[in-house]
């Protein structure tokens, strides 16, 4: 009998679905596991989706899921969008277009819980990401609510972001401009059947037009106009998307990014253990003993972390 | 010549500008005052008003600092929102608003980025009001985009939390009940001029009798709707937020969260010392090295992770 690892390069779904569960769960042999995956990755296409609830994200991912799938793409979705339907929210009809796509043997859908501590969230959706793409699946769809740091986080995974809008949704446009501007690399306004589209099409561009400090002016970030009523626009997202990762390739912005995604991981795992090691050094009776002693205005939160820095054994820096 | 922890207690602005200059700086001075400062802390009451971009939070914002001012408080604001007057985005009549807020001196804002790392955020934030507490600012109120984790993490350092919503946006409702309901004391209806204000009211009433899992049934969150065009609402809410800290001093759940926050806090303090020994180790050289053999597939994440945590000292958990 195969190994799960054995099993997972095969293509084995199964082996794929315990994987992940194995490392939602945190369990300790799944860092091994990945261990010995890692050299079987890189392949994979890893593409972000993301926006404001409502901007049509999911509908979006299941016509794409669709329409890679006649190009015959093994696809991979990761649905942390707490209001997806791939997460279990959001209503019946969408739902019932992402079952048709779950009896896909070519289709493979997680959703993951956005809860959880902070930097767990990028770093189980990365293990996801690597079991994934172990198991041959690419592209990789990320689907995320983009507002906050945690789902930015989530999306320095991706390759490619692609930032979704509705039209109609001017406040949101302030908001983009804050946030999510600097890792688009494609536009998709969605919902292009109503009026209120070419406006939205035209306040994106007048965005992009002022945006001097685009990292990369050697990409010019498309706006693409989706509409799942007329079944518009697709084919010619996914084609600029398959651009853009051309576009990494040739430039070299893939490594580039690969680096940072690399740089960022290795501190998550290492924040992930220091945490596992406070858990083991200090019990619930200690913690309360100290919260009760901070609370009460009798010792002060940045002593005591000192001190349980050093029963960690983290070295001191000398400041 | 008195320091600046003496002076700050006086209630010197000037001593409490450069404090939350120290702070944001990461300066290692600013621990050193903190923790003489903790004492004199715990008197402010901490409110968090948060919401989807356009909600209309810092028009709220400024007209409950005009409110307060009426009674004779003396407010501190710390405004994340990047979108926000406060923190130099947004339209120019709502900063010119706030300016005149910012001549008063009974009144201290200061903005913070919303970058930075993960943790980071919501310990800086929590820093900057333990300054403004030790000063006498009291209430002080955090402005934020409520959507992502770590603005969900820095609201939980606010005693009562304001969610705002503007009417007529029905896709947001669905965002709430997804994140943001369990962090609720108060809900506000701003822009309650515009005809949909009612149906806004009655969809989150609905939501609220729907939600059985409230942690603190004894608390009936109230909808308070508010209009600055008919300078309506604002007593009423100021009200409401009185009656909340009224309500948390009689309950036990002022110790119940303290004691969480305290908790959260002493992690983020731990974390982020995990981080600059991290950084001392390791330097520019060494990460492209090690970055680009995990790039490589040459090794992977996880094993060059352990080996990093033993160099900073770190005791290695059995697994």
């Amino acid at each position: 009998m195969q190994n799960i690892v054995e099993r997972l390069l095969n293509g084995d779904r199964r082996a794929l679905a315990r994987m992940v569960t194995l490392i939602e769960s945190e369990a300790p042999s799944s860092r091994r596991y990945l261990a010995e995956l890692h050299q079987h990755t890189g392949r994979a296409h890893i593409v972000g989706v993301t926006g404001a609830p409502g901007a049509g994200k999911s509908t979006l991912v299941t016509r794409m899921v669709r329409g890679l799938r006649k190009r015959d793409a093994k696809v991979g979705v990761i649905a942390i969008d707490p209001s997806s339907p791939f997460s279990g929210g959001a209503i019946l009809g969408d739902r019932i277009r992402m079952m048709e796509l779950a009896g896909d043997p070519n289709v493979f859908i997680r959703s993951m819980a956005s809860r959880g501590s902070l930097g767990g969230l990028s770093s189980s959706t990365r293990d996801v990401v690597r079991a994934m793409d172990a198991a041959g699946y690419d592209p990789i769809i990320i689907e995320t609510v983009g507002t906050g740091q945690a789902e930015v986080e989530v999306m320095r995974t991706a390759q490619t972001v692609l930032v979704v809008v509705a039209p109609g949704m001017g406040d949101d446009i302030q908001a983009i401009k804050a946030g999510i501007l600097e890792i688009a690399d494609i536009f998709v306004v969605s919902k292009a059947d109503k009026p209120a589209a070419d406006q939205t099409v035209a306040e994106l561009a007048m965005l992009l037009s002022l945006d001097s400090n685009r990292r990369n002016a050697s990409w010019r970030i498309p706006i693409v106009k989706t509409s799942s009523l007329k079944e518009q626009g697709i084919e010619q997202l996914i084609d600029s998307i398959q651009q853009h990762r051309q576009y990494l390739q040739e430039s070299d912005m893939l490594a580039h990014r690969a680096h940072r995604q690399v740089r960022s991981e290795l501190q998550a795992l290492i924040l992930h253990a220091v945490s596992n090691s406070l858990n083991a050094e200090v019990n619930e009776e200690e913690w309360k003993t100290l919260i009760a002693d901070i609370d009460s205005r009798k010792r002060d939160p940045y002593t005591i972390a000192s001190e349980l820095q050093a029963r960690i054994g983290l070295k001191t820096q000398r400041q």
